[in-house]
Protein backbone atom coordinates (compact mmCIF):
# COMPACT_ATOMS: atom_id res chain seq x y z
CA UNK A 1 0.00 0.00 0.00
CA UNK A 2 1.48 3.78 -0.85
CA UNK A 3 1.13 5.62 2.39
CA UNK A 4 1.00 9.01 0.60
CA UNK A 5 -1.91 7.68 -1.56
CA UNK A 6 -3.97 6.03 1.52
CA UNK A 7 -7.17 7.39 1.60
CA UNK A 8 -7.23 6.61 5.31
CA UNK A 9 -3.71 8.23 5.90
CA UNK A 10 -4.62 12.11 4.48
CA UNK A 11 -1.17 13.62 3.31
CA UNK A 12 -1.59 16.65 4.94
CA UNK A 13 -1.50 15.37 8.48
CA UNK A 14 1.33 17.46 9.96
CA UNK A 15 4.56 15.98 10.90
CA UNK A 16 6.69 13.50 9.22
CA UNK A 17 5.98 12.64 5.44
CA UNK A 18 6.82 9.59 3.80
CA UNK A 19 9.93 11.11 1.77
CA UNK A 20 11.00 12.16 5.33
CA UNK A 21 14.80 10.66 5.52
CA UNK A 22 14.21 9.60 9.08
CA UNK A 23 10.65 8.14 8.52
CA UNK A 24 12.38 6.67 5.37
CA UNK A 25 15.02 4.67 7.76
CA UNK A 26 12.61 3.48 10.20
CA UNK A 27 10.45 2.15 7.58
CA UNK A 28 13.29 0.47 6.04
CA UNK A 29 14.69 -1.17 9.42
CA UNK A 30 10.91 -2.26 10.09
CA UNK A 31 10.73 -3.80 6.75
CA UNK A 32 13.83 -5.76 6.78
CA UNK A 33 12.18 -7.20 9.90
CA UNK A 34 8.98 -8.08 8.12
CA UNK A 35 11.25 -9.70 5.36
CA UNK A 36 11.95 -12.88 7.78
CA UNK A 37 8.82 -15.03 7.38
CA UNK A 38 7.91 -19.29 7.42
CA UNK A 39 9.43 -19.20 3.93
CA UNK A 40 12.47 -17.80 4.94
CA UNK A 41 13.49 -17.77 8.06
CA UNK A 42 17.20 -17.39 8.05
CA UNK A 43 18.85 -14.75 5.48
CA UNK A 44 21.60 -14.24 3.84
CA UNK A 45 22.38 -10.49 3.93
CA UNK A 46 21.42 -10.61 -0.50
CA UNK A 47 18.00 -12.36 0.26
CA UNK A 48 17.39 -9.82 2.78
CA UNK A 49 18.33 -6.91 0.56
CA UNK A 50 16.48 -8.51 -2.01
CA UNK A 51 13.18 -9.07 -0.37
CA UNK A 52 13.68 -5.53 1.53
CA UNK A 53 14.14 -3.51 -1.77
CA UNK A 54 17.28 -2.21 -0.39
CA UNK A 55 20.66 -2.15 -1.64
CA UNK A 56 23.58 -4.75 -0.05
CA UNK A 57 24.87 -1.97 1.83
CA UNK A 58 21.65 -0.07 3.21
CA UNK A 59 20.67 -3.90 4.01
CA UNK A 60 24.00 -4.41 5.92
CA UNK A 61 23.77 -1.43 8.14
CA UNK A 62 20.04 -2.15 9.44
CA UNK A 63 21.21 -5.89 9.96
CA UNK A 64 24.05 -4.98 12.20
CA UNK A 65 21.72 -2.29 13.94
CA UNK A 66 19.36 -4.76 14.52
CA UNK A 67 22.17 -6.92 15.89
CA UNK A 68 23.69 -4.73 18.14
CA UNK A 69 20.31 -4.04 19.36
CA UNK A 70 19.95 -7.94 19.94
CA UNK A 71 16.74 -7.84 17.33
CA UNK A 72 18.75 -10.22 15.16
CA UNK A 73 21.45 -12.75 15.17
CA UNK A 74 24.26 -14.32 12.93
CA UNK A 75 26.78 -16.81 12.41
CA UNK A 76 28.37 -14.60 10.02
CA UNK A 77 26.62 -15.55 6.35
CA UNK A 78 23.02 -16.16 7.84
CA UNK A 79 20.61 -13.80 9.49
CA UNK A 80 17.43 -14.26 11.68
CA UNK A 81 15.46 -13.13 14.23
CA UNK A 82 15.85 -13.44 18.06
CA UNK A 83 12.45 -13.22 20.32
CA UNK A 84 13.44 -9.83 21.37
CA UNK A 85 11.00 -9.13 18.93
CA UNK A 86 8.30 -9.74 20.63
CA UNK A 87 8.92 -7.29 22.78
CA UNK A 88 8.03 -4.46 20.55
CA UNK A 89 4.16 -4.20 21.16
CA UNK A 90 3.37 -7.89 20.59
CA UNK A 91 3.90 -9.11 24.14
CA UNK A 92 1.54 -5.84 25.13
CA UNK A 93 -1.04 -6.42 22.68
CA UNK A 94 -1.41 -10.36 22.94
CA UNK A 95 -2.17 -9.32 26.44
CA UNK A 96 -4.95 -6.26 26.33
CA UNK A 97 -7.06 -6.46 29.17
CA UNK A 98 -9.81 -7.47 26.73
CA UNK A 99 -8.33 -10.44 26.06
CA UNK A 100 -7.43 -11.54 29.22
CA UNK A 101 -11.40 -11.16 29.98
CA UNK A 102 -12.40 -12.64 26.44
CA UNK A 103 -10.38 -15.69 27.04
CA UNK A 104 -12.42 -17.80 29.68
CA UNK A 105 -15.64 -16.87 27.70
CA UNK A 106 -14.21 -18.14 24.45
CA UNK A 107 -12.86 -20.90 25.69
CA UNK A 108 -16.49 -21.77 27.21
CA UNK A 109 -17.97 -20.96 24.26
CA UNK A 110 -15.30 -22.97 22.07
CA UNK A 111 -16.29 -25.95 24.05
CA UNK A 112 -19.73 -25.90 24.24
CA UNK A 113 -20.16 -25.60 20.24
CA UNK A 114 -17.44 -28.01 19.72
CA UNK A 115 -15.39 -25.48 16.93
CA UNK A 116 -12.56 -23.22 17.58
CA UNK A 117 -13.15 -19.42 18.21
CA UNK A 118 -11.67 -16.47 17.31
CA UNK A 119 -11.30 -12.99 18.22
CA UNK A 120 -9.99 -9.99 15.51
CA UNK A 121 -9.63 -6.64 14.62
CA UNK A 122 -9.38 -4.67 11.33
CA UNK A 123 -6.39 -3.16 10.23
CA UNK A 124 -7.02 -1.49 6.93
CA UNK A 125 -8.08 -3.88 4.54
CA UNK A 126 -7.40 -6.78 6.81
CA UNK A 127 -8.47 -8.48 9.90
CA UNK A 128 -5.89 -9.56 12.48
CA UNK A 129 -6.24 -12.37 14.74
CA UNK A 130 -5.57 -10.90 18.58
CA UNK A 131 -7.05 -14.00 20.19
CA UNK A 132 -7.62 -18.15 18.92
CA UNK A 133 -9.27 -21.23 21.38
CA UNK A 134 -8.91 -23.95 18.95
CA UNK A 135 -10.73 -27.46 19.65
CA UNK A 136 -8.52 -30.48 18.96
CA UNK A 137 -10.00 -31.08 15.59
CA UNK A 138 -7.01 -30.34 13.02
CA UNK A 139 -8.48 -27.57 10.98
CA UNK A 140 -6.80 -26.93 7.17
CA UNK A 141 -6.40 -23.24 8.63
CA UNK A 142 -3.93 -22.87 11.25
CA UNK A 143 -3.42 -19.14 12.47
CA UNK A 144 -2.37 -17.99 15.14
CA UNK A 145 -2.29 -14.30 16.99
CA UNK A 146 -0.92 -11.88 14.57
CA UNK A 147 -2.05 -13.62 11.31
CA UNK A 148 -4.06 -11.35 9.34
CA UNK A 149 -6.97 -12.42 6.39
CA UNK A 150 -8.56 -10.50 3.89
CA UNK A 151 -11.54 -8.63 5.65
CA UNK A 152 -14.04 -8.81 2.70
CA UNK A 153 -14.41 -12.42 2.72
CA UNK A 154 -14.13 -13.19 6.75
CA UNK A 155 -17.00 -13.08 8.45
CA UNK A 156 -15.20 -11.47 10.94
CA UNK A 157 -13.82 -8.97 8.28
CA UNK A 158 -17.67 -8.33 7.18
CA UNK A 159 -18.81 -7.51 10.78
CA UNK A 160 -15.59 -4.88 11.75
CA UNK A 161 -16.34 -3.37 8.08
CA UNK A 162 -19.96 -3.11 8.96
CA UNK A 163 -18.94 -1.30 12.31
CA UNK A 164 -17.36 1.57 9.96
CA UNK A 165 -19.12 4.42 8.42
CA UNK A 166 -20.58 3.64 4.93
CA UNK A 167 -17.77 5.85 2.85
CA UNK A 168 -15.10 4.18 4.86
CA UNK A 169 -15.95 0.66 4.32
CA UNK A 170 -16.85 1.30 1.01
CA UNK A 171 -13.20 2.66 0.44
CA UNK A 172 -11.62 -0.40 2.14
CA UNK A 173 -13.45 -2.64 -0.05
CA UNK A 174 -12.13 -0.64 -2.95
CA UNK A 175 -8.74 -0.94 -1.72
CA UNK A 176 -8.68 -4.50 -1.22
CA UNK A 177 -9.32 -5.23 -4.65
CA UNK A 178 -11.27 -8.16 -3.77
CA UNK A 179 -10.70 -11.37 -6.14
CA UNK A 180 -12.41 -14.91 -5.79
CA UNK A 181 -10.53 -17.19 -3.73
CA UNK A 182 -13.17 -19.81 -3.61
CA UNK A 183 -16.08 -20.47 -6.03
CA UNK A 184 -18.38 -19.18 -3.69
CA UNK A 185 -16.24 -15.44 -2.87
CA UNK A 186 -18.26 -12.49 -2.88
CA UNK A 187 -15.97 -10.10 -5.32
CA UNK A 188 -18.47 -7.44 -6.76
CA UNK A 189 -18.26 -4.11 -5.12
CA UNK A 190 -22.41 -3.88 -4.74
CA UNK A 191 -22.72 -6.95 -3.41
CA UNK A 192 -20.56 -6.54 -1.04
CA UNK A 193 -21.64 -3.26 0.28
CA UNK A 194 -25.32 -5.31 0.37
CA UNK A 195 -23.87 -7.75 2.62
CA UNK A 196 -22.35 -5.38 5.17
CA UNK A 197 -25.76 -3.54 5.61
CA UNK A 198 -27.71 -6.85 5.72
CA UNK A 199 -24.50 -7.80 8.38
CA UNK A 200 -25.42 -4.20 10.33
CA UNK A 201 -28.68 -4.97 10.26
CA UNK A 202 -29.06 -8.31 11.99
CA UNK A 203 -25.79 -7.43 14.22
CA UNK A 204 -23.92 -10.61 13.30
CA UNK A 205 -22.59 -11.79 9.87
CA UNK A 206 -22.22 -15.67 8.26
CA UNK A 207 -19.71 -16.84 5.35
CA UNK A 208 -20.05 -19.69 3.91
CA UNK A 209 -16.88 -21.09 2.03
CA UNK A 210 -15.98 -17.61 0.47
CA UNK A 211 -12.15 -17.57 2.24
CA UNK A 212 -11.79 -21.26 1.62
CA UNK A 213 -13.36 -23.97 0.35
CA UNK A 214 -15.09 -26.14 2.91
CA UNK A 215 -14.75 -23.30 5.52
CA UNK A 216 -17.75 -21.68 7.40
CA UNK A 217 -17.90 -19.13 9.65
CA UNK A 218 -19.52 -17.06 11.93
CA UNK A 219 -18.91 -13.66 13.50
CA UNK A 220 -20.34 -10.72 16.06
CA UNK A 221 -19.54 -7.80 17.37
CA UNK A 222 -17.43 -6.82 20.84
CA UNK A 223 -18.76 -3.72 21.97
CA UNK A 224 -17.26 -1.36 24.35
CA UNK A 225 -18.87 0.93 26.66
CA UNK A 226 -20.04 3.89 24.24
CA UNK A 227 -21.12 1.12 21.82
CA UNK A 228 -18.23 1.40 19.36
CA UNK A 229 -17.33 -2.06 17.84
CA UNK A 230 -13.82 -2.45 18.99
CA UNK A 231 -13.66 -6.12 17.71
CA UNK A 232 -15.05 -9.32 16.09
CA UNK A 233 -15.83 -12.68 17.57
CA UNK A 234 -16.32 -15.72 15.47
CA UNK A 235 -16.82 -19.78 15.45
CA UNK A 236 -15.25 -21.56 12.39
CA UNK A 237 -15.75 -24.89 11.51
CA UNK A 238 -15.63 -27.38 8.53
CA UNK A 239 -18.52 -27.21 5.72
CA UNK A 240 -18.32 -31.30 5.85
CA UNK A 241 -19.17 -31.69 9.74
CA UNK A 242 -21.53 -29.11 10.11
CA UNK A 243 -23.23 -26.88 7.39
CA UNK A 244 -24.05 -23.45 7.44
CA UNK A 245 -27.82 -23.95 8.16
CA UNK A 246 -27.09 -26.34 11.36
CA UNK A 247 -24.27 -24.21 12.39
CA UNK A 248 -26.53 -20.97 12.22
CA UNK A 249 -29.37 -23.12 13.75
CA UNK A 250 -27.24 -24.74 16.70
CA UNK A 251 -24.22 -21.87 17.44
CA UNK A 252 -26.02 -18.27 16.38
CA UNK A 253 -27.07 -18.00 20.04
CA UNK A 254 -24.15 -19.39 21.98
CA UNK A 255 -21.95 -16.96 19.80
CA UNK A 256 -24.33 -14.06 20.03
CA UNK A 257 -24.46 -14.33 23.93
CA UNK A 258 -20.30 -14.78 24.57
CA UNK A 259 -20.07 -11.45 22.39
CA UNK A 260 -22.64 -9.89 24.74
CA UNK A 261 -21.02 -11.22 27.90
CA UNK A 262 -17.47 -10.05 26.52
CA UNK A 263 -18.96 -6.36 25.85
CA UNK A 264 -20.78 -6.75 28.99
CA UNK A 265 -17.49 -7.26 31.26
CA UNK A 266 -15.69 -4.66 29.06
CA UNK A 267 -18.12 -2.21 30.26
CA UNK A 268 -17.47 -3.22 33.79
CA UNK A 269 -13.73 -2.50 33.36
CA UNK A 270 -14.58 0.78 32.16
CA UNK A 271 -13.21 0.48 28.88
CA UNK B 1 21.06 -3.28 30.12
CA UNK B 2 24.28 -1.83 28.45
CA UNK B 3 24.68 -3.20 25.38
CA UNK B 4 27.99 -2.26 24.99
CA UNK B 5 29.20 -3.86 28.52
CA UNK B 6 26.62 -7.31 28.04
CA UNK B 7 28.90 -10.26 27.76
CA UNK B 8 26.76 -12.26 25.52
CA UNK B 9 27.45 -9.44 23.34
CA UNK B 10 31.11 -8.45 22.31
CA UNK B 11 31.80 -4.89 21.96
CA UNK B 12 34.13 -5.98 19.71
CA UNK B 13 31.91 -7.16 17.18
CA UNK B 14 32.19 -5.16 13.79
CA UNK B 15 29.52 -2.81 12.52
CA UNK B 16 27.62 -0.43 14.09
CA UNK B 17 28.22 1.05 17.39
CA UNK B 18 25.69 2.03 19.90
CA UNK B 19 27.46 5.81 19.50
CA UNK B 20 26.60 5.73 15.61
CA UNK B 21 23.82 8.00 15.08
CA UNK B 22 21.13 6.01 12.60
CA UNK B 23 21.70 2.60 15.15
CA UNK B 24 20.45 5.52 18.10
CA UNK B 25 17.75 7.13 16.22
CA UNK B 26 16.34 3.33 15.69
CA UNK B 27 16.90 2.08 18.83
CA UNK B 28 15.04 4.87 20.16
CA UNK B 29 12.13 4.40 17.78
CA UNK B 30 11.76 0.57 18.95
CA UNK B 31 11.90 1.91 22.53
CA UNK B 32 8.90 4.70 21.81
CA UNK B 33 7.51 1.29 21.02
CA UNK B 34 8.54 -0.73 24.01
CA UNK B 35 6.78 2.19 25.99
CA UNK B 36 3.47 1.33 25.92
CA UNK B 37 2.16 -1.59 27.92
CA UNK B 38 -0.76 -2.81 30.12
CA UNK B 39 -0.09 -0.39 32.71
CA UNK B 40 0.39 2.12 29.92
CA UNK B 41 -1.50 1.47 27.14
CA UNK B 42 -2.75 4.98 25.92
CA UNK B 43 0.17 8.19 26.70
CA UNK B 44 0.48 11.64 25.90
CA UNK B 45 3.21 13.04 23.82
CA UNK B 46 4.58 14.05 27.63
CA UNK B 47 4.68 10.00 28.96
CA UNK B 48 6.10 8.90 25.80
CA UNK B 49 9.23 10.92 26.49
CA UNK B 50 9.29 10.53 29.91
CA UNK B 51 9.11 6.58 29.60
CA UNK B 52 11.51 6.34 26.58
CA UNK B 53 14.23 8.67 27.96
CA UNK B 54 13.75 11.31 24.94
CA UNK B 55 13.19 15.26 24.56
CA UNK B 56 9.73 16.01 23.87
CA UNK B 57 10.38 17.19 20.23
CA UNK B 58 12.26 13.93 19.71
CA UNK B 59 9.49 11.65 21.36
CA UNK B 60 7.07 13.66 19.06
CA UNK B 61 9.07 13.21 15.61
CA UNK B 62 8.98 9.34 16.34
CA UNK B 63 5.54 9.06 17.74
CA UNK B 64 4.53 11.23 13.89
CA UNK B 65 7.05 8.59 12.33
CA UNK B 66 5.44 5.49 14.31
CA UNK B 67 1.83 7.22 12.96
CA UNK B 68 2.50 8.21 9.21
CA UNK B 69 3.53 3.97 9.30
CA UNK B 70 0.68 2.79 10.54
CA UNK B 71 1.74 1.48 14.15
CA UNK B 72 0.48 4.34 16.12
CA UNK B 73 -2.42 5.86 15.95
CA UNK B 74 -3.83 8.93 18.05
CA UNK B 75 -6.85 10.83 19.04
CA UNK B 76 -4.61 13.84 18.77
CA UNK B 77 -3.83 14.16 22.77
CA UNK B 78 -3.44 9.91 23.32
CA UNK B 79 -1.22 7.94 21.24
CA UNK B 80 -1.72 3.90 20.99
CA UNK B 81 -0.25 1.36 19.41
CA UNK B 82 -2.32 -0.51 16.25
CA UNK B 83 -2.15 -4.01 15.73
CA UNK B 84 0.23 -3.98 12.51
CA UNK B 85 2.34 -4.28 15.87
CA UNK B 86 1.87 -7.99 15.54
CA UNK B 87 3.30 -7.62 12.14
CA UNK B 88 6.57 -7.15 13.55
CA UNK B 89 6.67 -10.20 15.88
CA UNK B 90 4.60 -12.65 13.71
CA UNK B 91 7.58 -12.08 11.13
CA UNK B 92 9.39 -13.84 14.14
CA UNK B 93 6.98 -16.37 15.17
CA UNK B 94 6.16 -17.59 11.82
CA UNK B 95 10.23 -17.74 10.99
CA UNK B 96 10.53 -20.64 13.96
CA UNK B 97 9.62 -23.92 12.13
CA UNK B 98 8.64 -25.53 15.42
CA UNK B 99 5.68 -22.77 15.28
CA UNK B 100 3.05 -24.71 13.04
CA UNK B 101 4.35 -28.01 13.62
CA UNK B 102 4.21 -27.77 17.75
CA UNK B 103 0.77 -26.82 18.13
CA UNK B 104 -0.98 -30.18 17.12
CA UNK B 105 0.87 -32.04 19.15
CA UNK B 106 0.68 -29.64 21.98
CA UNK B 107 -3.08 -29.58 21.87
CA UNK B 108 -3.12 -33.62 22.15
CA UNK B 109 -1.30 -33.21 24.86
CA UNK B 110 -2.84 -30.82 27.17
CA UNK B 111 -6.00 -32.69 26.30
CA UNK B 112 -4.58 -35.77 27.45
CA UNK B 113 -3.13 -34.39 30.46
CA UNK B 114 -5.60 -31.76 31.42
CA UNK B 115 -3.47 -29.24 31.88
CA UNK B 116 -1.92 -25.95 29.84
CA UNK B 117 0.94 -26.68 27.95
CA UNK B 118 3.30 -24.01 26.59
CA UNK B 119 6.73 -23.99 24.36
CA UNK B 120 9.07 -21.24 25.17
CA UNK B 121 12.64 -20.26 23.73
CA UNK B 122 15.56 -18.65 25.67
CA UNK B 123 16.42 -15.09 25.49
CA UNK B 124 19.32 -13.97 27.63
CA UNK B 125 18.47 -14.66 30.71
CA UNK B 126 14.74 -14.89 30.40
CA UNK B 127 11.98 -17.86 29.04
CA UNK B 128 10.22 -16.31 25.99
CA UNK B 129 6.58 -17.93 25.14
CA UNK B 130 6.31 -19.01 21.75
CA UNK B 131 3.31 -21.25 22.00
CA UNK B 132 0.53 -21.87 24.55
CA UNK B 133 -2.38 -24.01 24.89
CA UNK B 134 -4.53 -23.99 27.69
CA UNK B 135 -7.32 -25.69 29.27
CA UNK B 136 -10.32 -24.91 30.60
CA UNK B 137 -9.43 -24.42 33.90
CA UNK B 138 -8.73 -20.44 34.86
CA UNK B 139 -4.77 -20.16 36.16
CA UNK B 140 -3.21 -17.58 38.40
CA UNK B 141 -1.14 -16.64 35.48
CA UNK B 142 -2.19 -15.94 32.40
CA UNK B 143 0.99 -16.28 29.76
CA UNK B 144 0.18 -15.01 26.64
CA UNK B 145 3.04 -15.27 23.22
CA UNK B 146 5.25 -13.12 24.20
CA UNK B 147 5.13 -13.50 27.84
CA UNK B 148 8.71 -13.50 29.48
CA UNK B 149 9.53 -15.40 32.59
CA UNK B 150 13.44 -15.73 34.56
CA UNK B 151 14.85 -18.58 33.29
CA UNK B 152 16.42 -19.62 36.47
CA UNK B 153 13.30 -20.30 38.87
CA UNK B 154 10.90 -21.90 35.76
CA UNK B 155 11.01 -25.34 34.41
CA UNK B 156 11.73 -24.36 30.57
CA UNK B 157 14.39 -22.09 31.75
CA UNK B 158 16.01 -24.37 33.71
CA UNK B 159 15.86 -27.08 30.43
CA UNK B 160 17.06 -24.57 28.36
CA UNK B 161 20.17 -23.40 30.08
CA UNK B 162 21.19 -26.99 30.71
CA UNK B 163 21.49 -27.08 27.16
CA UNK B 164 24.14 -24.42 26.63
CA UNK B 165 27.90 -25.19 27.59
CA UNK B 166 27.92 -25.08 31.16
CA UNK B 167 30.35 -21.59 31.36
CA UNK B 168 27.44 -19.80 29.49
CA UNK B 169 24.76 -21.11 31.77
CA UNK B 170 26.65 -20.20 34.78
CA UNK B 171 27.22 -16.62 33.19
CA UNK B 172 23.15 -16.22 32.59
CA UNK B 173 22.26 -17.81 36.22
CA UNK B 174 24.63 -14.78 37.49
CA UNK B 175 23.38 -12.21 35.35
CA UNK B 176 19.98 -13.22 36.32
CA UNK B 177 20.89 -12.22 40.25
CA UNK B 178 18.09 -14.81 41.11
CA UNK B 179 15.86 -13.77 44.00
CA UNK B 180 13.15 -15.29 46.29
CA UNK B 181 10.19 -15.14 44.54
CA UNK B 182 8.93 -17.52 46.57
CA UNK B 183 9.91 -19.54 49.73
CA UNK B 184 10.62 -22.38 47.98
CA UNK B 185 12.92 -20.65 44.39
CA UNK B 186 16.32 -21.87 44.77
CA UNK B 187 18.96 -18.66 44.44
CA UNK B 188 22.06 -20.10 45.48
CA UNK B 189 24.33 -20.16 43.06
CA UNK B 190 25.91 -23.70 42.99
CA UNK B 191 22.55 -25.45 43.95
CA UNK B 192 21.32 -24.15 40.88
CA UNK B 193 24.27 -25.30 38.64
CA UNK B 194 23.78 -28.90 40.42
CA UNK B 195 19.58 -28.38 39.60
CA UNK B 196 20.85 -27.86 35.71
CA UNK B 197 23.28 -30.82 35.88
CA UNK B 198 20.86 -32.79 36.69
CA UNK B 199 18.52 -31.69 34.60
CA UNK B 200 20.83 -32.51 31.73
CA UNK B 201 21.39 -35.67 32.85
CA UNK B 202 17.70 -36.86 33.49
CA UNK B 203 16.56 -34.62 30.12
CA UNK B 204 13.60 -33.21 32.05
CA UNK B 205 12.85 -30.61 34.76
CA UNK B 206 10.38 -30.23 37.04
CA UNK B 207 9.92 -27.16 38.96
CA UNK B 208 7.71 -26.90 42.34
CA UNK B 209 6.52 -23.69 43.67
CA UNK B 210 9.52 -21.81 43.04
CA UNK B 211 8.09 -18.94 40.73
CA UNK B 212 5.00 -19.28 42.59
CA UNK B 213 3.40 -20.39 45.21
CA UNK B 214 0.94 -23.34 44.14
CA UNK B 215 2.28 -23.20 40.70
CA UNK B 216 3.89 -26.64 39.70
CA UNK B 217 5.49 -27.24 36.21
CA UNK B 218 7.57 -29.80 34.23
CA UNK B 219 9.56 -29.19 30.91
CA UNK B 220 11.48 -31.05 28.35
CA UNK B 221 13.78 -30.17 25.41
CA UNK B 222 12.72 -29.94 21.82
CA UNK B 223 15.99 -30.90 19.44
CA UNK B 224 16.70 -30.06 15.64
CA UNK B 225 17.95 -32.91 13.56
CA UNK B 226 21.51 -32.12 14.54
CA UNK B 227 20.42 -32.96 18.74
CA UNK B 228 20.66 -28.90 19.11
CA UNK B 229 17.78 -27.86 21.55
CA UNK B 230 15.85 -25.54 20.30
CA UNK B 231 12.69 -24.87 22.26
CA UNK B 232 11.42 -26.50 25.59
CA UNK B 233 8.23 -28.19 26.18
CA UNK B 234 6.07 -27.69 29.59
CA UNK B 235 2.73 -28.14 31.15
CA UNK B 236 2.15 -26.67 34.28
CA UNK B 237 -0.74 -27.16 36.99
CA UNK B 238 -1.82 -26.23 40.25
CA UNK B 239 -0.43 -28.36 43.23
CA UNK B 240 -3.92 -28.07 45.22
CA UNK B 241 -4.91 -30.22 42.29
CA UNK B 242 -2.03 -32.24 41.11
CA UNK B 243 0.89 -32.44 43.40
CA UNK B 244 4.78 -33.00 41.98
CA UNK B 245 4.36 -36.32 42.50
CA UNK B 246 1.24 -37.22 40.87
CA UNK B 247 2.31 -34.63 37.86
CA UNK B 248 5.62 -36.68 37.49
CA UNK B 249 3.59 -40.32 37.79
CA UNK B 250 1.45 -39.30 35.07
CA UNK B 251 2.01 -36.57 33.05
CA UNK B 252 5.98 -37.58 32.26
CA UNK B 253 5.59 -39.45 29.81
CA UNK B 254 2.97 -37.71 27.89
CA UNK B 255 5.26 -35.00 27.72
CA UNK B 256 8.51 -36.50 27.19
CA UNK B 257 6.67 -38.36 24.19
CA UNK B 258 5.10 -35.01 22.97
CA UNK B 259 8.41 -33.59 23.44
CA UNK B 260 9.70 -36.25 20.77
CA UNK B 261 7.24 -36.40 18.16
CA UNK B 262 7.71 -32.83 18.10
CA UNK B 263 11.92 -33.14 17.42
CA UNK B 264 10.79 -36.18 15.25
CA UNK B 265 8.39 -33.55 12.76
CA UNK B 266 11.23 -30.95 12.91
CA UNK B 267 14.06 -33.59 12.14
CA UNK B 268 12.01 -34.75 8.94
CA UNK B 269 10.90 -30.89 7.86
CA UNK B 270 15.03 -30.65 7.52
CA UNK B 271 15.55 -28.47 10.38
Amino acid sequence: MAIAASPLRPSSAPGPVPGDSYVQSFARGLEVIRSFSAQSPRQTLSEVAARSGLSRAGARRILLTLQTLGYVESDGKHFSLTPRILDLGFAYLSSLPIWNLAEPVMEGLAGDVGESCSAAVLDGTDIVYVLRVSTHKIMSITLGVGSRLPAYCTSMGRVLLAALPEEQALARLKAARPEALTRHTVTDLDALRQKLAHTRKQGWCLVNQELEEGLVSMAAPIHDRSGRTVAALNISGQANRTSAKIMQETMLQPLLQAAQTISRLLAVQGN
